[in-house]
């Protein structure tokens, strides 16, 4: 059964997350709509993966939207756009790294429309994404995911992890533990460069050990050991990733000290160092508040 | 050539290592002294590797000394007890998690009397040291280090990581890091779980993202969900080593906000959930302060 | 030129305050309405000043609604009740100690009616409230202010702190300092406890000196020292309080991570003391984590 | 009965303290010998006040020796100067703001002299030292400092809090609880800056509220709002006494998160800001963070 997709957001994520959805439609005799805020980038897309390039209005012809945009604020502008017009029985699935009280209010608009929403952000990065092996972390009804579960080409591993905005809240828990993580092997390495112990032979043993995480793993020694703090994803998205992690600490009247903390530290970090700047170079707080680089 | 290693306090740790050194000194023909605090478990070594239980007094005839005891106050206690004993030549390398304050110290008072000293902990835990392969970080003397390489028998690993207490330095951080990772983990979970997020689904995808670490990939799927809390290591050792990361920061004059949080979390934890119960039930306070079990 | 004015909610604070305003109106030809949730109370109020007590739809009459309720969500609840029905040129004068975003829904809802409002929290206590000296802080618009100063019979010190919402965020923000100063000092005491400190020696002296704060002046000293810990405000809603503060922080994309992380321990406390405790009763948990007693 | 004081360290404090000794000795017929690093400054001491300017090695002719200088690593070096020379029977009082720890060694070295110690820091600043009226919070022998109270003259309050060290150990925490109450005024203006409040309305009710202390009546409107941060005591100095706390709390196994995340912060302070400004300018540090002035 030919399937219509849209994708609205041809980001750092967005654009090869489409792409998997394109070559997907072209061998199963669907097709894939895609929108950006830059009509430009949506026709390089279409050209280099045979997706169609479309105006927003165009993509109520779709069976599931997909959306993948900066913040939740952007989804609530184009569904503003779209409101009324999508088809009944589509399904809204949002990729973004977004709010879990706007995917409800979103979720609630939407089904008064006949239109089914989960929210369904994804981990794993361009790399990820350009592989088709993104996990993928969805909140809403399962029947409705079981539906579309066919669609998501770019998926590596699909979990349902809960009712609406469930998906939203791992999102942002699995970002602010990257985030802590990050931040407290900063200031442990920092503390160690002011005794004279060699980072790299520190860091060697750290990921031999207990202490390793992820950002010890690969962020520290290949973005800021090597001071070039690439930028692939800003330092204020994860601040307000962090952020939303502190809301879904509150709104849980859960008690959470470090990721409170760590939440604001990020804050400080992208006022300090800028939120445009990229988010390992958060750790450049670290070294100011330490008077030593990490290196 | 054949050498003369001594081995004292035979714990969860140190019964392995000096197992590992047995066979190696067995193979060499070499001899390994073990000498524990209650006699009956040297015995029950020596029977067991090949090894020499001996009385304190007699590692005075080793080449090297190794010592793996809870704290630098034993390691301080027997160092006394063998002061002005020791072969001139002789290396004594400490692997206990001690403080780097303590290494400088001992190593000082050894040097008087022509003894060398290297603080070098290992990471790894028991199952690490059965199959010898352990990563030892070690501070002190680069080329003291290079006399005893080939006597590391229990290590897969051997790092140089700096100056005397650098070992200790890294080991503490290395540790408070796993520490932080665990409880920051601990906060997350606790939040979703009072949100009804199913915690083995978010635990699967953090997993497969960027929010993983070694707590989450290991300590929690098989300690904390499944409710067993089984004691391997000590929660009042853990609240100690992260006692010697503090000093490490204060020693240095860094700037550790979260490291210093953390340390007293864990202290908090050791008060309320019992020093002696294994580290990874410093997540029952977390589940105190959350009114929720994290499972 | 003679005032009807009602009160909504009669607790601690509301039953001291509208006596207030009732011996206002008595002396000035005036009338003060008097509204509770338990009709019961309001008949006692009525008898005692003079106010009288009626049904919330009765309130309609009034030229000035003050309302005096646990959070924002019970003031939205008799908004919701009252929707329409208030005179247009009427001001809605809340001193819950709400949230900001609330306010500035509410003023908006209200103001579409023709009513206006001010956000208005108090701060001295129920004896504050019995002399007539309270602190308000007022946020909204200024001239609507001055157009219902002299009815505020209850304060001491009326400060327009800022635009709608401004006077809650002071009120949250105020409260959280004070959390913050309580549990810091109870840290301080717990830690000198342990060291053999006498504590009563110790506050004189902190009291004397920079240290002091008003917890350390006059909760600590008389409600933990003292082991009464008697019930005037719930812990509950000191935690409460500290989470609008986080979400002030969080909305204005500040970095407060000290004011985080005692939000997260106050709702810690809540949890394991229990939320119907003297908020002085925080200092248990401090307690509990220290394994010593603050006496 | 005629007395030799003698004084050593005239900094901020020890000039004012010594002013009072000498007054004091004048008046009984006694001596006050006072001892400088850089010689002209006790010379111009004895000018003003009639005290004895003299070399180092003279004040072994005193019945009590007060000292007050920067850390006591200074007091160590003075006391190493002078080691065998005291007279037996003499009282040392130690008005630094010392390291418990470094009490417990000095009393006990000069014990074996015959000397006995005091720990004496002293609260309420340069303008407290000149009107007589520092609390002195003491730790040592309650005999002792019977025998010696006579002589505090610039005392306005003197209180035992315990044994060997428990005066430095409360005089850390009592100016850790103000910087904690400083940070954590800092941080809440400086959210309710972000979001438009005027802060010297902010002030006027926390000053009226439960959310003052001695930062938020007096350093915050007097050296931040101003922008002056006039030079009194050096952050370097706060940071230092904040590491002591920090010392306090790990030495006596406490759990005190709050205290340690600021120790750290107020290093960080030191690191960024400049350890020789102001201590109020620490919240120079918070204003970064935020992106914003308190003013």
């Amino acid at each position: 059964m030919s399937r219509t997709l849209a994708f609205l957001g041809l980001g750092a994520m967005g654009w090869p997350m489409a792409a998997q959805l394109a070559r997907h439609t072209t061998e199963t005799g669907g097709r894939t709509l895609v929108w950006n805020r830059t009509r430009e980038k949506a026709d390089a897309h279409a050209r280099e993966f045979g997706s169609e390039a479309v105006e927003l209005s165009a993509v109520t012809a779709a069976d599931v939207i997909f959306s993948c945009l900066p913040t939740s604020t952007e989804v609530d502008d184009v569904m503003l756009a779209l409101d009324g017009k999508l088809r009944e029985g589509a399904v809204w699935i949002d990729c973004t790294s977004g709010q879990p009280e706007a995917a409800r209010r979103q979720a609630a608009g939407l089904a008064q429309r006949g239109v089914a929403f989960l929210d369904a952000p994804v981990s794993g990065g361009p790399m990820g994404a350009e592989a088709g092996t993104l996990a993928v972390m969805v909140g809403g009804d399962a029947a409705v995911l079981e539906g579309v579960r066919g669609d998501l080409a770019f998926a590596g591993k699909v979990v349902h992890v809960g009712a609406t905005g469930a998906g939203f809240a791992v999102k942002a828990i699995n970002n602010t533990l990257m985030a802590v993580n990050m931040w407290a092997a900063g200031e442990g390495l920092a503390a160690l460069a002011r005794t004279g112990v060699d980072l790299h032979a520190a860091l060697e043993v750290i990921n031999a050990g207990s202490g390793r995480s992820y950002p010890t793993e690969t962020l520290i020694p290949q973005r800021v050991l090597t001071r070039e703090f690439p930028l692939t994803f800003q330092l204020g998205l994860l601040a307000k990733d962090a952020g939303i992690a502190a809301g879904v600490v509150q709104d849980a009247r859960a008690s959470a000290p470090v990721l409170m903390q760590v939440a604001s530290l990020y804050r400080a970090a992208a006022h300090t160092v800028g939120a445009g700047a990229d988010y390992s170079a958060a750790l450049r707080l670290v070294e100011q508040m330490n008077g030593v680089e990490i290196k």
